[in-house]
């Protein structure tokens, strides 16, 4: 048991590991070390803070350096920075920014809880005062003095959690909003066509779109000029930088501690880096990933602090190891919520594993009981086993509940048919005697057995062109919200008498979410056809037009034109 | 592979295997033989129509017969009754309930799907039109004709599901309701204590409550004097009746098939009675529960759909089984939700298993966003394994989606340890970076590895009758919301200084609900007291004497006279 401890950092995984380690311990000398002038605040709060639904800034601070003093006993030191550590000696050398002086410490052992920075690309014009990031208090103090000031355009650069979380802000804010994302997509962690409805919500919102567009410089002026790769140009009172973090690992290099992807300290199962008496935790750590074993790079909340809490249990002696991330995220934007656990199919691709899909879209409660919403998920899953190995959804409701049940199903390394057989809670107000993690399963299910044969919305073009009769099973009034081009109408419930199709006819049938398309494909595979249903039906394929329109150059010139 | 395939009951379970046998074989003959009008409704909608959500009464009748005909191909045959069975010949006695008479049709495989029927003991005057039950359309049609008729007062017998969502249905229509139940305490698949929150709704919403008294005899007259057990009375104009239900099991038992607990069917994991060619499915079996294998009947619409697709299938020649039910459940009372998966303390007790408990209450989301409501989770595990058998949650949001995370890890046999590593979504709006769901497997496992050191609610009285030391960490503000008697208070903060108990003192400790507790403890324990913390803390201690106070039947008589 050390009888010093100093852990550097004290927000999410520092806090949660002192006060772990002081309920281990009451005799230990517990030290926290923050550059900052904050612990344990709410970062994740922030961006509701600038838009206004948290109105009370204190709200964000969870803990004051007085308040673990009182209730840990813990020496919380703020504005004291760490410059060195010497490993051999085990001391670390901080500067006291207050009182501007140096002096050095010694520990038995050393938690690092450094967190990550916001990547700043050494681009032109990117230093000047108006280009922001966003990641602690002080960040969000200055965010909202600059844009009390006279601001009405604001160019957000980068459309991951928080870049989203910032649109919404500023829109609540009322002010005029661009968004930039090099990538062909927003919400990277999602694959393309499930963000479709954040595209159409960001454009009903009025946001003016440059998906698939790098920012390449930023000219400053009276107003900024935010210059594009293709050329386009934005003029904007204001920019946030929101393309992401960096693991703030210049501590452990100096150290010599091992290093892995990214620039992440390397820990083992027990958080302990290549130093036995240096442990590290949260952002600034590599992980691996529970579904295959990769190292990789997570900063997410709930990690860091169970690895706060796992790393001072291992420190005083008990029992604990991590068991890796597995990348469960979930954004709000404005009504929607889309989230995603696992690997996505980008991942999956990249990583050669033999996977299926399927799409299913219902509603987040019976459907006769006000207020249904539809869910959209995207279930992928291992070909051989049918284990779970990623799913993502979007959704107006319900969409966290199925998220969190599809990541406890893929840390227990359940299968498809697990899902199919889930007892989750109903009552019309909840969900629906088959939820629609059941219809999951029992659609990945069909597949796997070869009861279902799906045809993917990106193989359909081809498919067609290749002679595929495309056959709309819909209902004729449904037709008005848009038609697959080449397909003709023949509504399932005159299917089974009126199909007449050359007996080598390869067909396609689809319906609007998939249900009838599967019903009408069994139909026609046992009458002798050769047939496939298109997966998740005529909506999924509509997402994933949605995505495509918005991601080739020339569109999004036009979307922000327009 | 069957020929002629006939299902007796056209809703839930004999709908799902009708519509799954289709799928799997488009030559079949598939038959369906309902008793009544309807086929494939909403029965778990019927009360939201009588209380006016679901305006429109259509919206119930999922499927007719004419759309199971035209989509599936189904001989669907409403108002017929099956009215025997002969196993040896295959064939089933049918009366065509319409043209009034008698038909013997032949089958292959028999799929029985009878449902259940409210249970009506055989009282003095509960045969009076005026004593109603609720379980299909014509119920309900009757209902809402008799409540439109002059009724301002009703009495609710029984305090289950359907009785509570009753009673939400007949406040929004603005009547008087007393509810009797005869248990002491409301939905009994809870325990008692976790259902105090629904008892302070139903005192809002000016319910009178008769917790703990049965009824006797109901009194004809002008109006209806509802007779309890107590000697207590009640003058009403109507009277639903809903204590239950039992399997619809006449035909099965002329027919010589085995049954079960409490008469209902018994099968075997492919849903197949003892009769090889008769399969039965539904509320009308015989389940085997997940947790502990014992058999019984959990009458509940998911594992009936499901059971109906497994049937089919197994008759279709393919792979299925059915695993057995978990009792999950769920209940809307006004803004309050209530649900239950696995076994509850009862049960455990009942068979001897050794359990631990924790009790926690946690915010739905993160505190500082606005509109965050408390949740109240009791986690009930193995002593042993910390294999998770049951749990029960409350509260104002988000209760439906832990009792799906708990439901999914009790069908996974997860452990308390699971619990606490998992990675469920968070963002503001939707959880914190521990989970409610985290913070019970955390707490579970600070009481398995001995960290934590609980006394329960219900052992209090007894130890201080012992003399223990009662100390309520609580900050001085807090102490408006009511005390535990005998509690001195000693806040948090000061306790690490001004600790000073004798030193074989057993000490007592908690704050509102259990964490501030728990580090009090860990810090007076390990300064050598003898201490314990109380398990939930004061809210639960408070729900306890909430549950306690309505049933005894004094207490029952006095709040309605109130």
């Amino acid at each position: 048991m050390p009888k010093k401890l100093i852990i550097i950092g004290g927000v999410a995984g520092g806090a949660s590991a002192a006060a772990r380690a002081r309920r281990l311990s009451e005799t230990a000398e517990i030290v926290i070390l923050e550059r900052g002038s904050y612990v344990s605040f709410a970062n994740c709060g922030l961006p509701y803070h600038i838009g206004g639904e948290i109105e009370n800034r204190n709200a964000l601070l969870v803990h004051t350096p007085d308040s673990l003093r009182a209730r840990f006993n813990i020496d919380v030191r703020t504005r004291h920075e760490v410059i060195a550590i010497d490993c051999k000696a085990k001391t670390v050398a901080v500067r006291d920014l207050c009182a501007e002086r140096e002096y050095v410490e010694h520990y038995d052992t050393l938690i690092l809880s450094p967190g990550a920075a916001p990547i700043r690309p050494p681009l032109p014009g990117i230093d000047d005062p108006r280009v922001l990031t966003l990641r602690n208090i002080p960040d969000m103090d200055r965010m909202m003095a600059a844009l009390d000031a006279h601001v009405r355009r604001v160019c957000v650069v980068g459309a991951g959690f928080i870049g989203l979380e910032m649109i919404e802000a500023l829109r609540n804010r009322g002010l005029e909003v661009t968004l930039v994302e090099r990538d062909p997509q927003v919400l990277t962690p999602l694959d393309a066509e499930m963000t479709a409805p954040l595209l159409e919500t960001l454009q009903r919102q009025q946001v003016k779109l440059h998906i698939g567009d790098g920012l390449a410089a930023i000219v400053p002026g009276p107003q900024l000029q935010v210059m594009l790769s293709s050329g386009a140009q934005i003029e904007t009172d204001l920019v946030i930088l929101a393309i992401g973090v960096r693991p703030e690992n210049k501590l452990a290099l100096d150290a010599g501690l091992a290093l892995g992807v990214g620039g992440a300290i390397a820990v083992n199962v027990q958080q302990q880096t290549s130093d036995p008496a240096i442990y590290a935790v949260g952002d600034a750590v590599q992980v691996s990933h529970v579904v295959n074993g990769h190292p990789v790079i997570l900063p997410l909340a709930g990690p860091a602090n169970r690895q706060g809490r796992i790393a001072a249990d291992v420190i005083f002696g008990k029992k604990a190891a991590y068991r890796g991330s597995q990348g469960t995220a979930i954004c709000k934007l404005f009504e929607m919520t889309a989230g995603t656990t696992g690997l996505n199919e980008k991942a999956l691709k990249a990583s050669d594993i033999p996977y299926r899909k399927v799409y299913i879209h219902a509603n987040d409660h019976a459907g006769y009981y006000p207020g249904a919403k539809q869910i959209s998920i995207k279930l992928l899953f291992a070909e051989d086993t049918g284990r779970i190995l990623g799913a993502q959804a979007i959704g107006e409701s319900g969409v966290d509940k199925r998220l969190d049940v599809l990541a406890t199903a893929i840390q227990a390394k359940m299968t498809v048919d697990d899902l199919a057989e889930m007892e989750l809670s109903y009552a019309p107000p909840y969900g629906s005697a088959k939820d629609p993690i059941n219809i999951a399963g029992m659609a990945a299910q069909n597949l796997v057995t070869g009861l279902s044969s799906l045809i993917e919305p990106e193989e359909l073009d081809a498919a067609i062109l290749a002679g595929a009769t495309l056959i709309d099973l819909r209902q004729p009034e449904e037709l008005q919200q848009g038609q697959i081009p080449g397909a003709k109408n023949l509504p399932l419930p005159q299917l089974r008498t009126q199909a007449a199709f050359p007996k080598d006819a390869a067909l396609i049938v689809y319906c609007q979410i998939g249900l009838r398309g599967y019903i009408g494909q069994r139909q026609l595979q046992q009458q002798g056809w050769s047939v496939r249903s298109l997966n998740g039906g005529f909506r999924t394929w509509k997402m994933m037009q949605v995505a495509r329109r918005l991601i080739s150059g020339s569109d999004s010139v036009r979307t922000t034109a327009a």
